[in-house]
């Protein structure tokens, strides 16, 4: 479930740009405040309970801030942690540690809110076939961390992108003369390994798409009861998600109702960043 | 308040780089249903109550995905609209507004969120002296537009990143043996346009405070009740700023307390997507 | 099957660097040769039959050169065209046409030799059910190019990178006790859009992959006989491809023994650059 | 020979960007299918007898996929080697080198490619005083290494772009009253360090080029006879340089012909890439 | 003082591009003439007095050249040093070394040069209450480098950019009916800890900007006669600021005038580069 | 000698880089104090006798803050111009302008300044046959408009970089047994379109490098009387290049010496800004 070495080489200059979206020119108050020679011990402390995410972000802001900086984690991402956990801690350079404190603990509250809210709706739905996946309603520039943070918080990942699957909506199918017509021009442009996936909103438009050779089926805005309706009408003939309308209240009635999948945009497009601190001694 | 030519040009590359990450090497989606000579119109809607923010952010999006295509907002950054509101319309390649389409929500949908929620704030602590401020805990890539969707909101800027502004926090006066070394170390060594804020967090830190020559003084976590006993004791000897601990429910306690200003991390760090939709139209 | 106007935007990065690794500092000659003032009239022709791909890059690398060059196409990517024919023109200051004219020929040579040679193939497996499809093996930043090139000979798309698809080659086999076991593992962790597809080098492995909930198979370096063989056994139950050691020669064999898929690696990393002047008049 | 550190970390982003485009977001089959504690060691082969090229840059490429990778090379560019000889060994994390295998194979395999073939011409014109040189006709983005995979091969490098010689193309000197007008224009403009080269095309053209103070003349498209006349009126007056149909089968009688210099541009826009594999064991 | 980890990560892009834009597509002298093993010890030496500045930014460069490279500075920037010094050392691979010379050197000498003369500037003011500081006028790309020389030739930096200060010069204040208006549309639209300046140019423009409650008041242009009249005017009930016209000879009048500031442009947009040199020693 | 349209597309990005090093995050001035309604015309005026350089740049970074901006020169760049003259003109936006006024004058000032003290130069030693070169002691990441505005003021330009020139200074002469086997080594292993330059110190250097098929010698720091010397010496066998110690006061003496280039680092190293200013009406 980690971020690779990989992973964090191909993001580097995400988040040297991070970096210097905060400081710039320079570190205004550390260079007016904090002696050249200081050194400091910090440690990163959660202030909830929560799912960690981030813990290799943040040691990997730390290090290109100050490659002398010594980060050591205590906890991997994934991780439950009880509220007052330290989860990492820091030591070198004084100044270093202070100026990459804010993008630093920006990435952790995010990635951690988001991992953490992933995992109380998987929580909800613990016993049903139905598992839980998020969308591309992420902030721009996140994708590819958001998306892990959901997969650190137990959800599966949708598609990435617009480039690594087929899903029609309403706004493409309006461009055919059925979903048929849609799913069969789809089908022949399409590699072999792209799966299609299509967005009904009525009974109607289920049917339809059920007598094509479509892949997985969208069920969007239908309530739990409809939803169910239309779980016992496809009979496990191909998988269904719902999506649209849905909470930590009612998440599990659709798991209930027998789908495969149930997607939640919130899980990234409106985040609560969970509190973490990072709490800093002079040495 | 709108976000000018100049600023747009600079964000350019950002706003590149959100379109590549949902579209990547195409729209498999796009490619394989809309045909390329296909033309389209959609209309951005809101489908809540909200201040509108981002705006010419989205007609900038798809102008660089497709330079032909021709956007009209009909509202300005700032604007307060109702629910069913058309912001803007877009004509074209159908294909291009359909890939440029969750780029340009992502973007709408955070900074609208912002406003509207800045907004709110805004509301509850009109008729005092107070004026809402933002923080530093945004979204990593997001600091210039997340505090652009404060100021439309009606908030201020705090500083916007390390470089421009000083603000000892604890942590800082941890390697310092008393407040006013702290800010006397600092003055002799900022340019003499910049600011000195700091944080106490009691009362006999406020009473070492206001005896340095600091330009703003940070009450950090301080009930109500200790903000108005605070204020009562600086008695317009400098501007105050509430900070912790505020949300909706409070925030106009600490205003009637009598600060200057107020800041909320929560406008950036913790945002709920505004709800705003885009119906294509085939023509 | 066009490189619409997005995705020129977002190539356009590489196509300036392109321009940029030939012209660097300036183009001596131009600089030392040609007036200021001087106007000319240029085409682009065919030395050879083929199928042309990259008139779009090429009007875009001229147009990034110089924006008021008039740049017209005559064909489009796909077509095919006879020797002599004249593939586009354009017009305006002749230092600009000049110093572009390596770069744009450098990008349509290599993409229309590439689509040239993959309708070659293509050609010799019509009237099968097998469809051609490439690889990964393109050169270093010409994934995208190099794959539209495939489209536009008549080819389909393998996955574009490691991100878009999961194919379990011997080196992944490796690390697991089984392909059962591996497909299995592999299932739980990606995506429901995502395809799964196994690489079998012996019948004996073809039988075990069968038996497991793999979405294709691919047989690597099976003779025309061993396919043949391989597609009797799976009698359709699940989509096979050919992969290794394939030529023109034999393609169609493989084509016959009844397979779906045919890949080959030489479309893109044994390109040969098809034949295109440019002819340069003064005006 | 060799590429030094300075260069490769020249190419840093370049090679970053080619495991940016077949990585993207992650290596969906890496990551579903081995366990991050996993640890192997790897080997490049040689599948056919080649001159090598690229193995430091594979190494770079490994390493800046993971600098905990411990990469040694058996080999040297520019070294011959025999069928089945093992290059370079790695070893580390297995799902690192399983995600790194197929951009340093595409960087190893179209390198060594050049540098093979370039080594045959050379070997055929051994014993004679004419030298084989490159051309820009390259793949954007590749100029810099396919020009040293030249080198390698024991070719020597034309000009590297347009901005360190001066070429008189026809397309040039159509512009000019006279081919004498174009070489003073130039001369008068250029840097004393630059040289000046003038293509021509027929016996007169030579003729006139000769009277002129250029310092090279190519000669565009002339047969082997026609070039040992010109090379006979010469009469070393000049340096020459064969350019335009030359092959593996008459590039010997280029060189006998008696000229100084032949270019070649299918060294690098017809490559054909060399047969390495990658064998990776797990430890 | 120094420029710290984190500030010369940052730069590192800048860094990079600077040794790109000087070695391109590699160092042909270095190539054709320095052996790949060897191996050289080289100095940098001040041929005259100066203030050291850019030593880290050197080597770093050196760092980026060849990460095998032992740099070893002998002095810190800002130091004062006489003709002749040792400022550092750095042992290695010759043709790493040779290649990188030039770069460093660039550095070395403009920031030296600025550091040099400003420290004395800051010396002819020595004893009076007056401080030196900088402008926007630096060479594009250098800003936050030049800023940094002034600061170790004992200069206060101004606002480094439009970014983090207001400061309200003749063309802005056009565009309104009086000072005051500027100034007080301006408090209302910026963050609370921007301090405002208002450029004036006449002892009437000073009255009026006095009434105001700007910040700090610039004298553009002013003698040092009327320099003297303003700060008896003024009284200390606002710092001020000299700008325009300020050489070495007469900066001192400036400071005995009274004057809090004083800024001089001539610091970084005309530079004498101070003579460093670099003498390389085959080992 | 203009910068074409293509040399503007390439240094665009570059361009890009400055105006955000000035804007950052914004302008806060114009923010605060213009309306966004408001329009205004401009001058740009020389208060100095000047050759122009950075016209068409100006233009380019005005158009990149606001495409909108009407800008029209009034001059070319090389072109002598009295004080008082307008240089150009430019309509539009008032904030737009405002904020793009430092950036383009620290362009316009710094060129120009390189423009006309290379002109003054290029006076002194007018009749003599010696041509006035740059070096490579420019600004990191002003290089290539350095040697344009070199140019500009009727200058030749030396190698660019490291990469389009060898010239052997005692540095790389250090690592070889003598001049001759340096030289024999360079002409092997560069392309036959480079040119060899060598730095002699003695005359004993001069007659050995006279003795290898060098293609130029550089004089270095000797007096104008070794000067005379030298030239007699070689009697125009090859071309000489004075460098070292040479001023505006003794330039004439090296041209009048008899040698053929005069390099002087002073020309960019060491620049005085010209003294350009913009002037904004509001209309």
């Amino acid at each position: 479930m980690r971020v690779g070495p990989i992973d964090l080489g191909l993001l580097r200059e995400d988040l040297l740009a991070a970096i210097r979206e905060d400081v710039g020119n320079g570190d205004l108050t550390t260079r007016a405040t904090i002696e050249s020679g200081s050194e400091a011990r910090a440690e990163f402390i959660s202030k909830q309970n929560l799912i960690v995410c981030g813990v290799d972000v943040a040691g990997e802001v730390l290090r290109l801030c100050d490659a002398e900086l010594a980060f050591k984690s205590l906890v991997s991402d994934g991780d439950s942690v009880a509220t007052g956990s330290v989860l990492a801690e820091v030591r070198g350079q004084a100044s270093s540690i202070l100026t990459a404190e804010r993008t630093t603990l920006n990435y952790l509250q995010r990635l951690s809110g988001i991992a953490t809210v992933t995992c109380e709706y998987v929580a909800r739905i613990t016993g049903t076939a139905a598992r839980l996946v998020d969308t591309r309603k992420t902030v721009p520039g996140m994708r590819q961390l958001d998306k892990y943070a959901v997969r650190c918080g137990g959800g599966l990942n949708h598609r990435i992108g617009l480039f690594d699957g087929v899903l029609l909506k309403n706004n493409h199918l309006a461009f055919h003369a059925s979903v048929g017509d849609a799913i069969e021009a789809a089908r022949r442009r399409v590699s072999h390994l792209v799966k299609l996936e299509v967005e009904v909103r009525t009974m109607e438009e289920l049917r339809e798409a059920l007598s094509t050779n479509v892949d997985i089926i969208m069920l969007d805005n239908f309530t739990p009861a409809r939803t169910r309706e239309a779980v016992q009408f496809v009979a496990h003939r191909i998988p269904l998600e719902s999506s649209g309308g849905i909470t930590l209240d009612n998440v599990r009635e659709f798991a209930e109702a027998g789908v495969d999948y149930i997607s939640v945009g919130a899980l990234t497009h409106s985040v609560t960043a969970a509190d973490i601190h990072l709490h800093v001694f002079p040495e």
